[in-house]
């Protein structure tokens, strides 16, 4: 006698993701069991063994809906204090940009406000713009620290986020970005905080067990490629993997050193060369691109996607949602992006969101639909998968499943 | 003794968008008076002249939440058979266009799925997108025709536009746009068929009451200025409205043409010229902004934005909904995309789909929150309102009122 699945998910498209022959890994009639939390099957409904109510104890009508893996937003900066949109008006109104510097604009305002935010605080602003991802089929979020800039206030920030998924039907994957910016008490003292930072901060948040990955903004602006070095090597002795913010405004080489580490990801990479891109293939770092962040600073150098497909580099797409250059909280709305701006086809974009999503947080347990990996499905009310990066601002979103649990959507 | 009012909205501030000395007519602490379905008092809650329990039959807890004047989408083809999905997607992976057009896409892909289509599929493929637009607090559609090309085929386009009003809270305001493109059957004979569209189309869906104004698509490839000005005449002498798609890809004149007939707008004019912006100053005609148009077809030459601030042409903006240049369902995106992309302020954008919106319409009764006009309001979860234009997807919509009725949006 066999075990009944939890559930078999019938009557729907499954765009499974799985690489392979087929566009999207589309299996039209699908059939998707579910047991324990996991998928126990993905293929054609007449490829079952047996009729569907012998196999399942729940036998769920999809309604001929699109199902694809539950969406992943692997770069975010959700948990922070306060807005930018009195800065963003500033900006469009034409306040000089020292001005707006001298009232209090820029990152440092919104390390204020998050340092100011106690947990409570920061968990109810976070969670509106966490509804918002969910309610767009995303169910793993990554969210990064990075504006506390010390160890209370990253701590602070880090254990919202993992609240976060206390608080909401999400798996959420952490990174901190002590390396964000420099804290104004270490003015003029990088290479000080540094220190501080992989002395102190690091290993004791590691310690705690907030920290999935370590992140840095490597950039003229931001930390050199020796600071940053120091950032990941503390992280490898800690047993972090690493990825970066990279060659966003500029070329520093950004990429190739996060190779070197054999990091998850290179991010933004809107200035990339081809050195950067073979080093990224030799070591498997995934290519994080972030068209809101391009749309919101209207960029008009667009990442190498050419040498990116040529050299078999995978391509991510995430929302960047932060505060300052891409208040984003739509992961379908970046697939419009990706294909627009970025000229991504829908289904590079798609995949962006799902498998090479999951490689940029190092999870092989989601990503897709197949046996073995996590129940983590979304279903949306279209014909075909190309109509989630061709739709803007519609939202056809129906339902989500987290872990084999299935909730579905109010109109 | 004084009759009481119906409701009384207390604890918003409120964004009246009424012109003069405070940015977005912005008073907190407000209270805004409902009866009868228009608005009766909006001031200051100190300045109302007794206890509210007093004064309504209801006092409405506004939760702290900002109001505005429900938002009006004044340029939409809301109502299309079938998508162009798989156009999108053929173009981005590098598909020729003679063998997209070979495989029958373009205009006429949906003029084709629209005159397949029968009242109910037209409703059901509309409603998605139009609850999409609600849902991000708009209470006012324009709905255009001209996706049908014959009078059949247009009436029942402005029909199912007349029905949605019934189906959902919402006002539709109709326009007739049968010189859209050139139908099939009339390849080769422009002319032939303006005369067909002046003699019996237009005249005929006019005297059913389905046409509350009359746009044409004056383009290279669409129609030319003569032909244009001969769909006005017709309009003119029906006593109906125009509006004109002018400036989009080439200077044509099309928009001192709609202003000699004292149009209602001119939409697109990325190409407008001084004189053109002149003309329209001189006639009280709005210019209609379409950011997402632009986004979509990765358009470089902006709207005279300057100009039109110069002579003080009112600017609108709108989704421009339609399948092939603009899949757009959220108003708010497009107050993102103003700004970023056109360089509106937050202010003007919010203007531009209230106030300014309301006039593309030739509507006075909406579009502000002030005694006297219909009692159409949005409530949103945002401290300011430069946040509506500064976030990206996050849709903050927690109610719209219509007519004085009141709707919470579940989260
Ligand atoms: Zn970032
Ligand atoms: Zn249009």
């Amino acid at each position: 006698m066999t075990t009944l699945w939890d559930s078999l998910l019938i009557n729907v498209t499954a765009a499974t993701m799985v690489p392979g022959t087929v566009a999207y890994g589309l299996c039209p009639d699908a059939a998707v069991g579910i047991h324990a939390g996991a998928l126990v099957y993905a293929g054609p409904r007449d490829g079952l063994p047996a009729p569907p109510e012998t196999l399942a104890r729940t036998v769920i009508d999809g309604r001929g809906l699109l199902a694809t893996p539950g969406l992943i937003d692997c770069h975010t900066h959700l948990v922070y204090g306060g807005n930018r949109a009195a800065e963003f008006e500033m900006r469009l109104t034409g306040v000089p940009y020292e001005e707006i510097a001298r009232r209090g604009g820029g990152i440092l305002s919104t390390v204020r406000a998050t340092r100011d935010a106690d947990d409570d605080a920061l968990t109810a602003s976070a969670l509106p713009r966490l509804d918002a991802l969910l309610a767009d089929g995303v169910t793993t979020v990554e969210i990064k620290s990075g504006y506390g800039l010390t160890t209370d206030s990253e701590r602070k920030m880090l254990r919202v986020a993992r609240r976060l998924a206390t608080e909401r039907p999400v798996d959420i994957r952490t990174t901190f970005l002590g390396a964000h910016a420099l804290p104004p008490e270490y003015a003029g003292q990088a290479d000080a905080y540094i220190d501080h930072l992989c002395t102190d901060m690091l290993p004791a948040l590691a310690a705690e067990g907030l920290v999935d990955a370590v992140d840095a903004f490597c950039e003229g602006i931001g930390f050199s490629v020796a600071q940053t070095e120091r950032v990941f090597e503390t992280a490898r002795a800690l047993g972090l993997p690493v990825k970066l913010h990279a060659e966003q405004l500029s070329n520093l080489g950004g990429a190739a050193l996060v190779a070197r580490f054999n990091g998850l990801s290179a991010d933004h990479i809107e200035h990339l060369d081809e050195a950067g891109v073979q080093a990224m293939a030799a070591a498997g770092t995934v290519a994080v691109l972030l068209p809101g962040a391009f749309y919101c600073l209207r960029e008009t150098k667009l990442p190498p996607m050419d040498l990116l497909r040529q050299y078999g580099v995978p391509m991510a797409v995430s929302t960047d949602c932060n505060p300052g250059t891409a208040p984003v909280t739509s992961l379908t709305l970046m697939l419009s992006m990706a294909c627009t701006l970025f000229r991504l086809t829908p289904e590079e974009a798609l995949a962006g969101v799902t498998r090479h999503a999951a490689r940029a947080l190092g999870l092989t347990d989601r990503g897709q639909i197949a046996p073995g990996l996590r129940a983590d499905l979304a279903l949306w009310r279209v014909d075909h998968p190309a109509e989630l990066a061709y739709s803007i601002g519609l939202n056809p979103c129906a339902a989500t499943m987290t872990g084999g649990t299935l909730r579905w959507r109010d109109r």
